[in-house]
């Protein structure tokens, strides 16, 4: 009997991965990981190099991304139609060998894993490795600490409304935002609305070659989806 | 010429520390880390057998805890003090050769070593390494995810007010309250007017032995300064 392994690729670095996600995906006989259709894919790209001999690799490529809005009950359909499709691959190879699957950053903070995970429990052993987030990668980038004291910190994504993103930049010490692209226009307005655009920066790439951080006053032209902007509390400092 | 490296060591469990953090450690000749007076230390503890012969400890004991509350000027002066002097160390023995200083979690999300990071400006080379937080070891150690699709993560300390953590807790979809202890019946009455009371865990010791997950509801008696309180966000899921 095996298990379905998720393990948290950390932000970006492969030296940032924990040294137990290291040792399972070097040693791992089958590993797992989403992506694009046509792409390497961020997480397999971490991993190159670090992979034994004669690994089996199962790329899990999205049917969709950003053709269908989310919003959409087809976008529901599809993707749930997939998470089933590789919840029942996860399982079956865990009935004889462990599965590792990879997953950037943190698997349970905003990961795709979690939908397998649902969808595998009671039907395969599983275990969670941690990571460092990808935002915990750009607060180091960015040169600055992102809370002090009992400053607030509020985690949001661009895709919220422009009403909902200046009521949360208003009402928080410290801001990250995630899931930037097309929402930047919409997002840059609501921080001038809450008064916190001078002081918000946007970190491209964080921990990674090509890593930027910019003040988000300077930025002109577009940014990656998963580019992210923070806004550093000020609290409480002896 | 050295310099001052903090390595961030994650949530607790040693096999959770980065790659580069386990590496920087267990070659470092000179090691730093804080702990109350007469402790050994919960950053110590982590990296028990794994520092190299003959590395010089650098015990950082801060002269207060709780004894003094932190709106006491006091406090300030105080505390104040202790980290210009350990700047003015860690600066010193930069001057010839590294010295790692360990910092549990994360060092820039609320981590003590902010305050001579900011000391140590353009008086010694720094480097900081990122970890996993304390807080995504215990959401890993709840085996639910914190947050899904949109879900909007608010990340606060039970130090806040009773109204505040009221309005936090029912202003946001994932709630994490750090800094439990004695704040422990002023924060339960906060989510009992929020309604999140009995969808709230508390995590003791996340990723380490001992490691406790319970009901809040379920939940008579003390709990430690450093337990951390989640309610889970139920945002979208394909």
């Amino acid at each position: 009997m095996g298990k379905v392994i998720c393990a948290g690729l950390g932000p970006g670095d492969p030296d940032l991965m924990s040294v137990r996600s290291h040792r399972l995906i070097s040693g791992a006989r089958h590993i797992a990981y989403f992506r694009k259709a046509g792409r390497q894919g961020q997480a397999r790209a971490i991993v190159e190099g670090m992979l034994a001999e004669g690994v089996t690799e199962h790329a899990m490529e999205y049917p969709v991304t950003t053709e269908i809005h989310f919003s959409d009950p087809e976008y529901n359909r599809v993707l749930g139609e997939f998470y089933d499709r590789w919840a029942d691959t996860l399982a079956e190879i865990a009935q004889d060998e462990d599965v590792v699957v990879l997953c950037e950053g943190d698997p349970f903070l905003y990961g795709s894993y979690m939908h397998l995970y649902t969808r595998l429990q009671g039907r395969a052993a599983q275990e969670i490795v941690p990571g460092i987030t990808g935002m915990s990668g750009c607060w180091t980038a960015s040169g600055q600490p992102i809370t002090w004291g009992d400053d607030v910190l509020t985690v949001a994504m661009a895709t919220l409304s422009e009403d909902e993103l200046a009521k949360r930049a208003a009402e928080t010490d410290a801001l990250v935002v995630m899931k930037i692209g097309r929402n930047l226009p919409k997002l840059r307005r609501a921080l001038e609305r809450a008064g916190r655009a001078e002081d918000a920066w946007l970190v491209e790439r964080g921990t990674m070659p090509g890593q930027t951080v910019q003040k988000l006053s300077e930025i002109d032209g577009e940014v990656p989806y998963f580019s992210i902007v923070l806004v550093h509390g000020q609290g409480r400092r002896p």
